[in-house]
C-alpha cells in the first residue's frame, strides 16, 4: 500500500535527477519515505536518494516497491503549476499507479522490477572535501562544453579547479579557499571525467543548492546534497576517465 | 466593396480558429458584417463563424465574398503589437486585397472562391448540453495527449466526462453539476472523437471562453462560442469515431 | 601587446554586426583603439568599424592586429549577464587571447591573419541622405521577407520607401519627409538589394539607433550609424541587384 500527496516542484526536483541517469526507476517506499539507488546503462555513474516522509504533504505507506516510467511523471507534471498538490497512490488490484492532479486522473501501468536489482553502493575514501554553491560550477560547465567533453576537477590546500581542454583552446575555473564555503584535503587530489555525465547532473541541480564534493587521484567523484528542503538528499557517484598521455 | 478596420487581437482570434481547419477561406461579406462555412478536407469538422459589423473599429461593404490565404494574414499578423489596428481594403480594380498596418502596405491576391462552396450545416438533435469555462477541458486535453489519439466526451446527470484510452494508461477529466455552468440532459450521452481535432480547437479557444457542448450517442459534438467581444459567434461540429471494440 | 576590459555588452553589439558578414575577423589594433576592415565571402557586402580606446573600460595596445573566430567570442558572451565586464588580454609567448569572465578563464588559439588583407574600401558619390530610426526598417523588412527576397530603396524629395514585389503579393513602407529624421535628395534614386543582407544587418542593429543611408541609383547603398554610445562606428555597405525587367 501506498499513498502520497506531494508538491509538484518536489517531485520535479526529483524526477530532474534522476533522469540524468535511467528512464525507469525502481522506488523503495516503507512507512518512513522511500529511496533508490541507480546506475546509468553503461555504468558509468550511480545516484543514491532518499526522500523523508517529510518531504510529503501526506504519506502512508507499507513497505512496498513501484517501478516507475519517469517520461510518464514528466507528462504529469506538464499539467502542474508551481503550487500544486499531486496525489499518487498505488491501486490494490491491479498494481497502478493512480495519480490526481486538479479533476485530471491519471492511471499508469508500473514498470516491472522483478529485473531491477538495487546497486551496490561502493565505499570510498576521498581525501579531498569541498563544499560550495552549485551556481558557479554551472557557469564552469558553460564554459567548458564549448572546448571539451572531458573536464578535470582538480583540489589542492589552496583552491579547487576545473579545467576543461580542447584541441585549441582551454577553459579553467579556479575558486580560491575564500571562495568556497569549505575546503579540506589532505592531499592533490585530480581526476578527470566526461564533461556529458557531469553536465547533466550539475544542471538537473537547483543552482542556489550547496554541494559536498569528494574527489580522490584518478577516483571516482562523489557530490553529496539535499533535496526537498532538507527532507531528502542525494549522493551522486561518477567514475573517472583514464586519461591517456 | 469592403472596406474595414479591425484590432489585431480580433483578427488573430479569428485566424486561429480557422486555420485548425483549413489554410484558404471563403468570407461572405455583406454590409452588416462577415461570415464563413468551413470544412476540412478530410470532411470531419466544420466550422461556422459569424462577425458583426461592430466586432469592426469600421466596417463599410456591399454583398461580396474573397478568398483568402490565411497564411499571409499570419505574416501581417507578426507585424502587429497587441493593440494595433489593421486596416482591409478590396482594391476595386484589380480585386486584390491591400493591408495597412502602421506605415506598412501589403497588396494580396486574392484565392478564386469559383470552387469553394458553403457547405451544408446538418440539423442535429442532441440531447446533452453542457456549459463552461474551456480552459479545464484545454488541461483534460493537455493530458489525454500522452496516452491516445482518441477521447470520449461523455455526459449524465451528474457529471460531465473526458476520457481518454492507451494500451497501458488512462487519462480522465470528470467534472460534477457545480463545477459546470450548466448541465442538462435528458439521456446518457457519449461519443468518441479524434484527439488531435478536439485538440487543435479546444488549443485555439482563448483560455476564458465559456463553450456550450452539444453531445448524444456515436453522433457529432456541437461545440459553441462567442468571439470578438460577444460581436461575434463561432460553431464547430466534429464527427465521432466509431468505436471498435 | 594588447590587454582590454570591456563590457559584455559592448562585444555582443560589435559581434553581432560584423557576423552578418564573416565568421573570423582580423582587428588591427593600436594605443587609440581598433578597426576593422571585412568583406563577405562572396564579396557582395563590407563592413568598416572603428572603435575608440573610450568604448573599453580599460584598454592599453601597442600596434597589432589578431584575428578572432567570432563564434568563440560568442560561447564567451553565454557566460556573461548584461553588466558583466570581459577582461581580454594577447599573451606575449604564445600569441594567444585570454579571456577572462568572473572566475572563468578561457585561453583561445588566434586565427592566422597573414591570408587576410585589408579590403579597400571604394569612395562613392550617392546623392541620397536619409537620416531614421533603424526601427521603422525593421519593421518594413520583417513584412518584406514573407514576400520577396529582394527589395528595393527609393528616396525623392518628399519620402523614402522600401519596396519588395513577389509573384503575387507586395510589401511597401513608406516614409514621408515629416516621418524622417532628415531627408536630403538631388534627384530620385533607386536601387534594388538582396533581402538576406540588409535584413542581417538591420536585425543585428539595436532597434533604437539612428541611422545615415546614402542612396544612388543601381549603386551600392551605404548605411552608416554609431555604436558603443558613440565611442564607435561603423559603415556597411551594400552592392546592388541588377534589376532585370
Amino acid at each position: 500500500m501506498f499513498k502520497a500527496k506531494v508538491r509538484s516542484d518536489t517531485l520535479k526536483g526529483l524526477v530532474n535527477i534522476i533522469s540524468t541517469l535511467v528512464d525507469e526507476a525502481k522506488f523503495n517506499i516503507g512507512p518512513e519515505g522511500m529511496s533508490l539507488k541507480a546506475v546509468d546503462p553503461a555504468h558509468v555513474a550511480m545516484i543514491e536518494l532518499d526522500l523523508k516522509k517529510s518531504a510529503f504533504e501526506e504519506f502512508v505507506a507499507d513497505e512496498t516497491s513501484i517501478g516507475i516510467d519517469l517520461d510518464k511523471i514528466r507528462d504529469v507534471l506538464k499539467l502542474a503549476s508551481s503550487g500544486d498538490v499531486i496525489q499518487m497512490e498505488q491501486e490494490d488490484n491491479r498494481g497502478r499507479l493512480v495519480i490526481k492532479i486538479g479533476n485530471i486522473v491519471r492511471r499508469m501501468n508500473l514498470v516491472d522490477t522483478s529485473t531491477m536489482g538495487d546497486p551496490r553502493v561502493p565505499e570510498l575514501s576521498l581525501p579531498a572535501n569541498i563544499e560550495m554553491g552549485i551556481g558557479e560550477i554551472q557557469k564552469g560547465i558553460k564554459a567548458a562544453e564549448s572546448v571539451s567533453d572531458h573536464i578535470a576537477l582538480s583540489a589542492d590546500q589552496d583552491s579547487f579547479e576545473l579545467y576543461s581542454e580542447g584541441d585549441t583552446d582551454s577553459v579553467s575555473l579556479r575558486l580560491e579557499r575564500e571562495q568556497l564555503i569549505d575546503l579540506k584535503t589532505t592531499e592533490k587530489a585530480r581526476s578527470l571525467f566526461p564533461l556529458d555525465y557531469f553536465s547533466n547532473l550539475v544542471k538537473a541541480v537547483p543552482s542556489d543548492t550547496v554541494v559536498r564534493i569528494n574527489l580522490g587521484n584518478n577516483y571516482p567523484v562523489k557530490i553529496t546534497f539535499d533535496i526537498a528542503d532538507g527532507n531528502g538528499k542525494v549522493g551522486y557517484l561518477l567514475a573517472p576517465r583514464i586519461e591517456s598521455d
